[in-house]
């Protein structure tokens, strides 16, 4: 499918929902002129568009291979990587000590959102190191951010994130692979991870593994964890990458998609010859990881945004050109373009809308790191709060229009040529990984509801009514207030049952007080554009809010019902 | 996965759903006793549990493959076809006169509950020839019956349904392919038709097709089209298989999921050889495809429950074995098995109770199907009315089921290995073939609605209002009721821009009503299935059923806002 950046849309967003003016305005982010936002948009769309989105049928067709020297990418990704590295595409949010731009996050979140708009699985590759960059910049030492920063800056090396082993999935407290002092100040490292994105590739010269660990007589759980770096190759004393550093890529998984990426079972110190640094204070691991994770959760909403963009632009493509059936009711008997259709309309109106709000979500919530890396404390609750959102109802989103892209298809949806499949499989690991949406409603209810006593909360339920006049709107989040300050205190069983209808109810409601403000400003516009936002956002609040309200009962429900049988009779 | 036949939850759902006893009251089902139909059940779920679920992954993953001698299954299916026909189990439903047991259509759906539980792919097979049983029976000669029939009710020779062509999808009436009268009262048969499923294979000695086509001057549209019989073979006197009858599989379609069922393109007459018979009447062609899609509609929704079933035995089965996490709340840190977190709960109840509720009117639907067949003209009203909703609602909660299953699964969802990408894979096409379910909700609301004038919904209405105590349900029903009435007289676009929430409002409506029904009759047992049956109707219509009103807004807003833009404003 041919992909168009949604430039426009990107603009619309960063001026309304993320304020990037405001940004601007400040001292920090004064380079996030008018001028450079659009120079930077137009040209990551021209690159995407142009070189990332003809690999991404490749990416899943040929997919990347597990051989005995490593990962090898489907032909034509190392060339287009090696160019992203040289277009500055990887340097745009990280801060000009490491040789980045410095520009706002939410800028780079529009960036990634094209380049994963145009081939998901290849954009997961920046996007880890994106995480590698920020646990470096915030608990490296200034030797290792030296050494390694300058060069996860351009994409040059690429990051990892090494969490997971098979018997410590959400639990991370539950890993086993181990770090041992070597008196060097440096550490060995021993043990196997899995599902690592990305832990091995031909298309950089080195990779930065970041592996939490355990350390000699660190205690059970999270607290005993520590967080290394852990490069595919030592560097040598000029800091170019030498000798081999024993990790090993086991083999990689059969995925039901998401091909482009490699996600690899790796083997740390096989050969004894593993070696690690300690990234922060032995045992700070867990909030080293959290650093790292947090973007990333928001990384993986954008996931949600990039997939809804191009099955929704897959989708409408085929419904202005596919001719089918006469109009139902109308006289003339001729037939007419799917679109013409009142349920394929339905369809596309709720993908346009749905991708729309995933958007303005996510950016919403980017915009909001921005403030807080300023120091703004009230920006930081709000991130708080805004990130299992984002992650979760982000995905979840995803989910539902590349669903509904395959359903505008018809037949041809099903069948792999059109693309529209690879869509709605991509985007079925996002509700899983960096923290199942079930594990984002838990940290919703468990920790953001109360964080700030319950501040966090409360001020963006008063942000949403001071702006909102929809009275579907408000319905909905007076429905929020009451049962989220139920929820604060409830017991543990009851906050956890209701956790999930409760965080789509409270996505919903933010996503309606974004949308509700983006029709408003595009009423005034009276192009095409300004009138398909205008009518999404009209559909949104309309169609959308009042079903959010069909989970008000689940939302409130005791989770008595889920423990009213054993175990065992579910097998029943 | 280990499949486990559901055979309690059929039994009790013919019983209170089906209410298989009052049909085995009657002359013509007297042989639906019980012993018989516990023997027919467990029969059939030892032999797909033996036999059939142990090909389901290689279904998948080695798949139909297209070669020159034509469709070649994956190593074992045909042994397992050729024991499923030596078992009669093709031969349940089918009238005894063309050599069946004269079963209830409903027994009949139990059994291909099971197989397709056991493997869907497989289980499209048998479903297909059922389709081609039915419309021969009601419309062929006393020729073709007598020729064709017995070795179709077994299940020896298989059926498939020609309808679909490149420009002529879910437009019927535009197909092209062509019958000549050859003189001698057959008929020469030209044309290419796609996605035709099990179109070719190498599991039984001759296929049974049944070609849409135009006769020479035939109108335009659905009213230009007969139906004709035309088999891979030509009959010899004798009635065996003979010569090749021109009958070409050119290719195979490359699939999301549903890799064991081969979809073709059938090339029809490419040597001028290919002979047909006309079943019925010249352009007869539309009544007939409606008797054979009718029930396959109903067999379509049931492969919901299919799909549903497999994946909610594959997650709890999981739950019940992964350990990770403590539970939250506890003061016991240790770890615990997933299924006492309570949003793992949460998945698991909801998918044993949409699993249950896809069962119920999948089944009950079936039941109207036999009393309809005995001239019931009531029952005939009711399955009408069903028809949509069982295909439609019955596909969308295999989805649902199946997305919810991989979730469970979390990360190992995502890996194919486990069975649980299958679910979801096979599952997609559901929503799509045997008419999509946007046009399951167009049938709904402009055919079904007006049915009797307004009769058919209006008993369906009362009904549930006789039986349900519900205040929950009782207010969907009321919604249901005024919506349904207001739109039956609706305008054209209105009708449709509101007909797919309305489906799933009044299919949740009917759902609710069924659930209900075997949650009260489940309170009188006390063992484990009865505690489950009690719990999860419970579940439903207090979760469930306020997240279908949730579509109110939906379903009564007018088509303007569709409408509103441009089809070009789609792409902006």
């Amino acid at each position: 499918m041919a992909f168009t950046p949604a430039t426009r849309e990107q603009r619309f967003v960063l001026d309304h929902i993320v304020r990037i003016g405001d940004l601007a305005d400040t001292e920090r982010f004064a380079a996030a002129s008018d001028d450079v936002v659009d120079a930077v948009l137009e040209g990551v769309g021209q690159f995407a568009a142009g070189e990332w989105a003809p690999l991404n049928r490749a990416g899943d067709t040929v997919g990347a291979k597990w051989t005995e020297r490593g990962v090898v990418m489907p032909d034509g990704f190392a060339q287009a990587y090696k160019d992203y590295v040289e277009g500055g595409w990887g340097t745009i949010g990280v801060d000009e000590a490491w040789g980045g731009q410095g520009l706002p996050f939410a800028i780079q979140t529009a960036v990634l959102d094209t380049l994963g708009s145009a081939n998901m699985g290849f954009a997961l590759c920046p996007t880890l190191t994106v995480g590698a960059i920020e646990a470096l910049a915030h608990h490296g030492s200034p030797e290792q951010q030296a050494l390694y920063l300058p060069h996860l800056a351009t994409g040059e090396w690429t990051g990892t994130m090494n969490l997971t082993e098979p018997q410590a999935g959400s639990d991370v407290g539950a890993l086993r692979a181990t770090a041992t002092p070597l008196g060097d100040g440096k550490w060995s490292i021993k043990g196997t991870k899995i599902y690592i994105s990305f832990g091995d590739h031909d298309m950089a010269p080195n990779i930065v593994h970041l592996v939490l660990a355990r350390t000699p007589g660190a205690p059970a759980g999270t607290r005993g964890i520590s967080l290394f770096l852990v490069p595919k190759y030592r560097l040598n004393a000029d800091g170019t990458p030498g000798d081999f550093n024993d990790v090993r890529v086991i083999s990689i998984e059969h995925k039901m998609g998401l091909h482009a990426s490699p996600t690899c079972v790796l083997s740390f110190g096989d050969n004894d010859d593993c070696v690690g640094e300690l990234i922060g204070a032995e045992l700070g691991g867990i909030r080293a990881m959290f650093t790292m994770m947090n973007n990333a959760r928001l990384n993986v909403g954008l996931q949600g945004v990039q997939v809804a963009e191009g099955a929704t632009q897959g989708a409408v493509a085929y419904a202005l050109d596919r001719v089918q059936s006469a109009r139902a009711g109308s006289p003339d008997k001729a037939p007419v373009r799917i679109v013409e259709h009142p349920d394929v309309r339905r369809m596309l109106m709720r993908m346009k809308a749905q991708t729309q709000a995933a958007r303005a979500l996510v950016y919403y919530a980017a915009g909001q790191v921005d403030r807080a890396n300023m120091g703004d404390a009230a920006a930081r609750n709000r991130l708080e709060i805004m990130t299992p959102l984002a992650k979760a109802h982000g995905t979840d989103l995803g989910n539902e229009v590349a669903s509904l892209g395959i359903q505008v298809f018809g037949g041809m949806g099903y069948v792999e040529e059109t693309g529209a499949a690879q869509y709605f499989r991509d985007a079925r690991i996002t509700p899983i990984y960096e923290g199942t949406n079930g594990i984002q409603a838990a940290d919703l209810v468990g920790r953001k509801l109360a964080l700030d006593n319950g501040g966090a909360f409360a001020t963006l339920i008063a942000d949403i009514r001071a702006e909102t006049t929809d009275t579907g709107l408000i319905a909905l989040v007076d429905a929020c207030d009451a049962i989220g300050r139920r929820l604060a205190t409830a017991d543990a069983d009851d906050k956890l049952a209701a956790s999930y209808p409760f965080l789509t109810m409270l996505s919903v409601a933010t996503c309606g007080w974004l949308m509700e403000r983006q029709g408003r400003i595009a009423a005034e516009g009276s192009d095409d554009f300004s009138a398909m936002k205008t009518a999404t956002a009209r559909f949104y609040l309309d169609q959308i809010v009042p079903e959010a309200m069909g989970l008000k009962a689940a939302a409130t429900a005791s989770a008595a019902i889920l423990y009213a049988i054993s175990p065992e009779a579910f097998a029943a």
